[in-house]
């Protein structure tokens, strides 16, 4: 493998977002349950991305769609009187999670050999501010934003190897979700799976696989990626 | 002046790119005076980014540049049979430029309080090789590339502003150039003159300005931009 660049997912694979909303949402209402919202929240996520990739809404950023289904979700658990401060304030707390532990430190020792680099869905106002908030040490910040693409098409994973110089088989994509490296893959990227058993909580309806045997590796975490990798 | 983020010219303003392109120029054509050559080769830089701005060639990168006018300037300059290798690293010279003394110190004080971004019109290739080569600690990489548009150009500044989800007046652009900052300001961004007397060499044959009257601040280092910003 000549590998010069490696692309990362962002929420669920190098930052933790359901402790970090479930910890926001507690502290703004304590009414509902946190961990609980802060999963049907995300559950909305699929589905709307689906709509903006079917081109049934217009390109839209991850703050309108978290806005969006946050607006639905609040009628539903019985707090739609939450004033609009506290809901603009909800929407910031995709802007302020905080990484696994294993994440800067492996980011760290992956930047020293390879270009690093986010490619997720959020936006880049979204992932400058988590790098900022978590000291994520990104060379650069890839979005789907800029190629009005969310991942799953084709166009984001062409798009990034295209930004970087590369041909897409010198690019690996690093995640936490086997249909984002099967598309990555797809595309001839290379893939690599970073198992995070606590992404949707410490009891999961559907726990993550330990490994993707599709990937050109599956490890545990940054920091093996980093040893996997010789960096 | 409440700003936020902080976007950099790069080539002139952060980084030397005379006296590295004349180092790697000495190196393979030892014939020809590397000053002499590095600064003819800058100067085709102006026309080639006005043919593209004029719609008279499609967007071309800064490497496609590079190398059209390198080839016309070994020509010119007596080195024709110039082999396609030698004409290939040359054009990376631009990739691997040293930053001036105060880029990084002043870079890394001024990221603590502000997003740090390049704007350059260099592609996102070059300008992450250029940090990666210098250490410059950008948040993230902002390139012409991103808009279809060279700076002068309003999309690219107010791209900038958009990508960065921050209305023009809390960015604020620095750069050694006053024609760069003009047109960041006609866009509403706040300006940030960099004085760089050694861009062109310690005899120029138009000095640059000490002061540009019309920023809101003149300098004569990032180390003085982070003190004068509070940073």
């Amino acid at each position: 493998m000549m590998i010069r660049a490696l692309v990362f997912d962002v929420f669920g694979t190098v930052v933790d977002w359901r402790s970090g909303v479930a910890r926001d949402i507690r502290r703004v209402i304590p009414d509902v349950d946190a961990e609980v919202f802060a999963d049907a929240w995300r559950s909305q996520y699929i589905p709307a991305l689906d709509q903006v990739r079917r081109g049934e809404l217009p390109w839209t950023n991850l703050d309108e769609l978290h806005r969006a289904s946050l607006d639905e979700l609040l009628a539903e658990y019985g707090v739609p009187d939450t004033p609009e401060s506290v809901r603009a304030e909800l929407v910031l707390a995709w802007h302020r999670l905080d990484p696994w532990p294993d994440s800067v430190p492996g980011l760290e020792r992956l930047k020293k050999r390879f270009v690093i680099a986010s490619l997720s869905n959020g936006h880049v106002a979204l992932l400058v501010n988590t790098a900022k908030h978590g000291g994520l040490p990104w060379d650069t910040v890839l979005s789907a934003e800029l190629f009005g693409h969310y991942k799953g098409d084709p166009e984001a994973y062409l798009g990034a190897a295209r930004l970087l110089g590369l041909p897409p088989e010198q690019v690996m994509m690093v995640a936490a979700h086997v249909d984002d490296l099967a598309a990555a893959r797809a595309c001839g990227l290379r893939t690599a799976y970073v198992h995070r058993p606590q992404e949707y909580g410490s009891q999961p309806a559907v726990p993550p696989p330990c490994s993707d045997p599709e990937a050109d590796v599956s490890v545990a975490s940054l920091t093996e990626l980093a040893e996997r990798l010789n960096a």
